[in-house]
């Protein structure tokens, strides 16, 4: 009954607080159907819209023009090429960043304050992603230019936040978190010791490659992680035998790891099947009364 | 009642809709035996038919003839008996293509029509492992002679057709589709941060190897599947320091897709156990009742 | 009733049928003692017998022995001893043997016929342990004595019958016995295809190592299983693109083997876990009424 | 009743039995409190204590000194760095051994006896980490130095006993135990095997290689691994085709402690959650009516 009083677009006013509810407005403003296109809070239907299809699209070219841009014959012939392209996906990537912050105050979650959203890490990532730009100025060669690719090309990092199914294996993930982490640690006290074993028995034979501790790690990842460069490798019979002993725990090394996981991804989909299935269940439930859409408007 | 009136051997006409069918004949027809030996689905009895597993032996069979025929002394010895082969099992080939054209109709699944068969991918698929026989006239040396060799080769993708089992495989890989996709992405981003890493510590030192992203990511792909030819590998400290940390990352990214289609498996085969006591059940139940013929003109 | 009349010691007659078996013998026959120590089917309690321990360290031996005379330095050095020991072990080994063989008779599951065990493929190995030794006369060098030391190693392979445990493992290995084929299958395929593609892309660069599909072949085994060598690799930008697929598929071919044994390995635990759970009931039942020995001529 | 007369202070005689404690002593003196900051066992909060947590870093730090000052070069320039930084690591873990005999009497655990609790294995390896520094007197260059340098990186193996999730970890490997056994005891004959079909066949061709059968396995064992440095590697057509095979099976060797273990941390996983849900509803039980401390004096 109070609410009927309500101003019938109170969407403009960017501080709304969504306690109580107006029937929606006969006609969404632009700032609101901006906002879900870009924000998947705000969205109806699941997955990704279309402007964010054409976000990710964007930060893929942008971060393959980048690897394309550190071959110097290609960056050479195709200079102008490759600025036109940079600057022209550097524009249109802040663009959506003012198109994000300006649409921010629509959802609740901000609190309607602009500043707030913009304090978010994934909007100081968006907001890194066009100001990177700036790096080409001053860095023409060497070490900074590099640097400056790097930066360029953690723009990929961006793409995460639009998956929902990635959710699924980061909480699979991080539900073993202490186990990894310790299987980690295990790994490290199983290099650390072949280290110095092989230190031990090679280092008068191979004082360049197993000389110190140190030196001996490289070999001992390679070994571990079953990589095997194959630019140091023992070469006395006890060393040799160490080795073997090395590579096989490497095996357990691998496997414990993949245990870890293989068992929490089976929990993980399992909770998230008994999740899919209740949340079907309750959708079947309420079908019935529910006539108006699901967005952040409905009462 | 108004069946019975149907004309007793209707399987000569292509198009019968089996919407309404006649007691089975007392003679089937040279085309339904032929069909019932090529198509598994007109197939009573379990297992592959013996014409459907001499079909898997000439596949076999004319892979490895193109397979040993790429190695040039052997093929220049023996010229003569590799075009008699080749020209032999063509043949066969092409005539059970011509066989499972003329038995499509038999099978309701195409409406009797012997184009929409024809039209089917695995039909296709049929066609172009006899048609590839024609590149050999035109191909006579370099890169368009072994594009044919390899159009040879491909014919053994016919082979999966023929197998029940790995449709509970293909099953459990296709249902966690979503996941496997997303975790080949984290190996791309990771494969993407690693190479970028590594261009900005040893692009100085290894111009050759390291001198740009693309380059880079040779050595990165390498090191994360642990292949780790050592053609290419780090030789500063910081870059070896970053070998390490991407080398025990790969045993992370070899982990997630084991423990996926671990659990993806372990689901299915018990998915596949319950169906096979369901099944078990109902033919117990429907044994007493049953007589006739389980092809597709049983009542 | 009827039973009370059968002969106080029916184990000297070698094929009486155990159907009615009458109260156990006071005092057991050596041969009897003899076979409870060499038969795990006679034996009442779990585990080892020691006389089969003594068996297995004599085997680990041998094969040591052998392994070592393959070392020329060392066996010219102590030619002596080598000879020495290898007829002692052998001696004891045929004396094993000749034990079996006479205690066979003891086991009704070869009723009482020596001939039928000696038939069996266990007898079969275990004599052909005994008669390679005949191999030592007429090979002094080159191939042929190789394949002699290649049998004597082949010994260990008698010790796999003598573990209870090594059931579990071959259960759950076999129960997906037609998984693991087709997960071969699908390799192979994979090894092909892998394999002509990179025939197709460099063997004009490198016609020594990519020349011919079979030889394409030995990088592709090498890369898809990630040993990676190192003797030969892509160099061609295509050809590197190609392996970089195929390395990321070989991580896929690892999972798929090893997920389907994680699953195998889950069931298998748990059925055995099941069936302990079972036996420890029943004996607990059955232990309040029991007294005799349980070996084979229990009622 | 018989309680209340008992010491208000009980715990400065070393041996007296808890069979029967008196209330909680209103300030527990200092060597009381210093226990609890030592032994894990006498901490009523769950996790680390500051004092054992301050232990870890300084075993991590001194094992990283002594694996740095195996770097000659490094070593020659700071010597009195490293000299200073090891005895004053080693004087604060001589401290913290003896403050941790000195407290050993306030656990019931030890009887009251230090010298009990010195027999410990864990003590005796807390003494070993404080006397390793006497070797660095006596071993100035050589073999020794480096043993004396491998005993110091071996404090590491501290650090585990402070872990809980460790004991999840050590307890689904343990539960597994025979049967990984038996996989090494598989991976091993299957080392054996390769090794002598590859010394079969390609011990003419290279003889430094494969010239024997221990010779041949240091190849078996890169490959078995997949590790490959590919210092060695078969140059025949039969030894490649060997090697396909050991490496295809190399696959399985990884595949089946990896499925193994998955079984066994999926286990141990679901047993733990059921006892963490066990000991809260217990605690939930038991929280209306307990009010002191969870240490060893309480009734």
């Amino acid at each position: 009954m109070a609410c009927s009083t309500a101003p019938p677009a109170p969407h403009a006013e960017p501080a709304t607080a969504p306690s109580c509810a107006s029937p929606p407005p006969p006609t969404p403003t632009l700032r609101r159907r901006v906002a879900r296109q870009l924000d998947p809070g705000l969205r109806a239907e699941p997955g990704l819209s279309r402007t964010n299809m054409a976000v990710c699209g964007l930060i893929v070219l942008a971060v393959l023009v980048a690897v394309l841009g550190t071959e110097k014959p290609l960056y050479a012939r195709y200079q102008t090429t490759f600025l036109g392209v940079e600057v022209g996906l550097t524009g249109l990537l802040a663009l959506e960043y003012v198109a994000r912050v300006w649409c921010s105050v629509e959802n609740p979650a901000w609190g309607g304050s602009r500043l707030r959203y913009m304090c978010t890490p994934a909007a100081c990532l968006d907001l890194a992603a066009v100001l990177v730009i700036l790096t080409t100025a001053f860095a023409s060669e060497g070490f900074l230019m590099r640097l400056a690719m790097l930066l360029r090309v953690l723009r990929i990092a961006r793409i995460g936040r639009f998956s929902s199914a990635f959710d699924t294996l980061a909480e699979a993930v991080s539900s073993r978190a202490i186990d990894l982490v310790l299987s980690v640690g295990v790994s490290l006290t199983l290099l650390l010791l072949s280290s110095a074993a092989m230190y031990l028995v090679e280092a008068d034979v191979q004082p360049e490659a197993f000389g110190s501790i140190p030196r001996a790690m490289w070999w001992s990842v390679a070994t571990l992680t079953t990589v095997g460069y194959g630019d140091v490798y023992p070469v006395t019979v006890l060393g040799r035998l160490f080795a073997a002993v090395t590579a096989i725990t490497g095996i357990g090394l691998i496997a414990m790891p993949t245990g870890i996981l293989a068992s929490a991804f089976s929990d993980a989909f399992q909770r998230q099947r008994q999740r899919e299935a209740k949340a079907e269940a309750e959708a079947r439930a309420s079908s019935g009364a529910s006539s108006g859409p699901a967005g952040s408007s409905g009462p």
